[in-house]
């Protein structure tokens, strides 16, 4: 066999069944290689962002890698911002990235550039040396991307190593368990989460049913509040969940919502922090006078934790009483779409929230919807969410995927749409066309500018024209309607949902 | 003033005329600059990588640089193929991209990332520090960009740097004029161009009119040949215009072209090599036998030398007859698309020319149609010729451009046509749908598959379903046609260039 049959057979071997691929000329003897060696579902991306998208959506699904095969370095660079993402998200995905035969290198040919680089930028990288330890460094990349909390691990594969003659596949190292949180860490967390004032703050794996549920328990014993960072990997959420509401995504509503807190508790999140800077703010959320401890750091055992806390001083209680949410009703603005989204929303379906400003609103309303896993953006490097859902829905074939997609952000990587045409993917796409970059003229309004000049309007606008989102998704092979009132959303998202295949939805928001 | 005041007026002193921008909350106060302080014209791309192709596009017509504003690492990251295309085709651009306020980065908040290592991978990066800096090194970032022979220059601006107060603009240094031949290398070369078996071969600025009429006259004088680089920035080609036929892409039929020569020139053009390794083949596509000497490295004075040398060796001759190309007829094959497009290209157009496999054959036409300026695909990285043609038609108003396009590579960023509707720009869009990546599939039999099983198909096939340009044309507001013969193509032809604003064809071909 030669290294590119190496690599794929210990992949294979190592529990990757699906790769996200946009490959080119260096990456040939790779794709032979997928089907020389059986086990790999090969999806293809008609742009890099796609399949690195589709990975992050795939791995926090599936909680193991997918891989992506991406040509040189031009092709990994159109992938990193989804895989800024991810490495937000701690999501495992193994690169693999062609480069030019090593000793092709040298005449920097005209697609030759700086692979290594780009790649550290957001995790591991191993580049190859040779066929002969292609297998051993498939295996390691592996490994690397789920070592807890799980990474993005890039193995660059110079041509020449996937076409020479390999050794036999080698076995991947089973990742190791997280460690347990130590007793007297256990211990003064007890304490500092009964004290007045208290609050705890989950992130990660925390957001899982496990963690809540054991959060609840805490609560309900000790009194403390329970919140959750502004945007999770993945959130359980929805009625008969408990609910750990989302830090508000603005510094100044963040500092509110946790100004009464005297003692701090992190599981599985990080000292919460400003999104951006702003003049005369400070960085972090929480004071110096408020008390910071931290549980569990995101790849330690934040569940086993919040368990053992809550066998302490936990105390089982009835979840607070929620209504379910109800469909809205007249013209189509953020909150009657999200209102109707939430009460037609099916049990277990995977929400994507890329919606921006009315993926914001969402929040207050995914409590009162049926039982989901929501996917956030957890990098804020938008062109997520499309290519999310088809790694959620090609992790998830037995699940309804709604992609809740703002429209700025839909169009970096509406290339998503013809993957999941292609591959029959069960995914309803809701738009939620307000045409315009809301957030950006909010925060122009931050930074002082009360009247937007011309420029200022032109660069925070998507009309002039107005996108068609209908002809965009009849362009990929995606049924698609356009809706402006509540009734009409509701019966077109009843509608789609009954469908199968992926269907979208343009949501014209009216205000 | 504050910093982005001071930044943006040095930069309109200094010769920008034109912003291409995709920005987010870091960039809010160089935006609101845009617009206290005139003289920069704001195009919004929906994707940072059309903010950059038209960035390339405009510099290699312009002469001078456009900048780019983009918001942080991913920002940069979705950039950075089509800056990577401008790194090889030598373009001046200055990229603005707006980081966390210095005082935020060790929040190391969500979108925080490596913008320095990033931008590395595609040229000359300054990272400001202080407001009061920010227009010196913004005057640097222009000078950078122009110094000979053209570079991708990047500033990174924290958001408290353009915020703070600043004093006013600084002057750009005009850039150094390049250095002329040194006289004893004229000697040698014209002595080297006038053995038996020479060759010139031309790259880089040697491609406009100047360079190839004094070449001309050089092969007139001595008997040379001349060839050209595969893949220019700028060429001037058509009737009345000397030829300097482009090496072939596939490096056997490149060393076949170049087989003959015993003694070959480099003026303006590397030293060619394979675009990708293969098993058994040097990356040089010159033998060792083969003299080979400089006359002009990419940043010298080219057509100063090669007119020094014409005014020796040359002589006047009457160019070779060429016979006008002829609107081809029956069903749209590469070679009636190319031959009709040949035919019915007006004078003066500027010919984006990424369609792949399509855009070689082309290369046979071009010699017998208008006198045109054709754009190459300098870099590989596919997702070029749409942004470029965006950038070209804002730099040349008065001039028509053509996007000669590749179905698969404009995929990569069709999103550019939002913005020729939007800003009504003169180009006429020719999608060459062939409907896989017919370049992959001889690359795949280059690999010794010739038989590609289900997944090797999948990868390299655009089809199940069919992507619908016209569609896709519609919604992004570009009105659009479909033909698939060769006399439906010449209407469609003749009817866009009659019309203002964009047009796209999509040439659905038969073979």
């Amino acid at each position: 066999m030669n290294g590119a049959d190496s690599l794929i057979r210990t992949s294979v071997e190592g529990g990757i069944e699906v790769c996200f691929a946009n490959p080119g000329t260096t990456e040939m003897h790779l794709v032979a290689a997928l089907d020389q060696n059986p086990g790999i579902r090969a999806v293809l991306g008609l742009f890099e962002g796609v399949c690195t998208g589709a990975a992050d959506g795939y791995g926090r699904m599936a909680g193991r890698p997918a891989a992506t095969l991406l040509h040189l370095g031009p092709g990994l660079a159109n992938g990193i911002a989804n895989l800024h993402n991810a490495r937000r998200a701690r999501t495992p995905i193994v690169n693999w990235i062609g480069d030019q035969a090593s000793w092709h290198l040298a005449a920097d040919a005209p697609l030759t550039s700086d692979i290594e680089s780009l790649a550290r930028t957001v995790g591991w990288v191993r580049e190859n040396k040779s066929a002969a330890e292609l297998a051993r460094d498939g295996a390691e990349t592996i490994g690397a991307a789920l070592s807890a909390p799980g990474q993005v691990a890039t193995l660059v594969v110079p041509a020449d190593c996937a076409w020479d003659e390999a050794p036999g596949p080698v076995q991947t190292a089973a990742p190791e368990a997280p460690a347990p949180v130590a007793e007297a860490q256990l211990v003064a967390t007890a304490s500092a989460l009964s004290q007045p004032g208290a609050l705890l703050f989950l992130g990660g794996s925390a957001l899982g049913e496990a963690g809540l549920r054991a959060a609840q328990r805490i609560a309900a014993g000790t009194g403390c509040r329970v919140l959750s960072e502004t945007f999770s990997a993945r959130t359980e959420i929805g009625h008969g969940l408990p609910v750990a509401a989302p830090l508000p995504y603005f510094p100044e509503q963040g500092r509110e919502a946790l100004a009464a807190a005297t003692n701090v508790v992190l599981a599985g999140a990080l000292d919460p922090v400003a999104f951006f800077g702003y003049p005369g703010q400070a960085s972090r959320l929480l004071g110096d006078d408020q008390v910071l401890s931290v549980l569990a750091e995101p790849g330690d055992d934040a569940i086993g934790a919040l368990e053992a806390i809550a066998e302490r001083v936990g105390k089982d209680a009835p979840l607070e009483e929620r209504p379910r949410a109800e469909v809205g009703s007249g013209a189509l603005t953020v909150g009657s779409l999200g209102q109707t989204l939430a009460a037609l929303l099916p049990e277990q379906a995977i929400v994507v929230n890329e919606a921006a400003t009315t993926g914001l609103a969402f929040n207050a309303f995914a409590p009162s919807a049926a039982p989901h896993t929501s996917l956030g953006l957890t990098g804020g490097a938008i062109g997520q969410g499309l290519p999310c859902a088809v790694g959620a829905a090609i992790a998830c074939p037995d699940r309804p995927v709604v992609a809740f997609q703002a429209d700025g952000s839909g169009l970096y990587t509406l290339q998503a749409l013809w993957t999941m045409a292609r591959e029959s993917l069960d995914v309803v796409v809701v738009v939620c066309a307000n045409r315009v970059y809301r957030i950006l003229q909010a925060e122009l309004a931050r930074a002082g500018v009360m009247e937007p000049g011309p420029k200022a309007q032109s660069l925070t606008d998507l009309g002039n024209p107005n996108i068609d989102w209908v002809a965009a998704a009849k362009a990929f092979g995606v049924p698609g309607v356009a809706v402006d009132d509540s009734a009409a959303f509701a019966d077109a998202f009843r509608r789609a949902l009954a469908e199968p295949g992926p269907q979208l939805i343009e949501a014209i928001l009216q205000g």
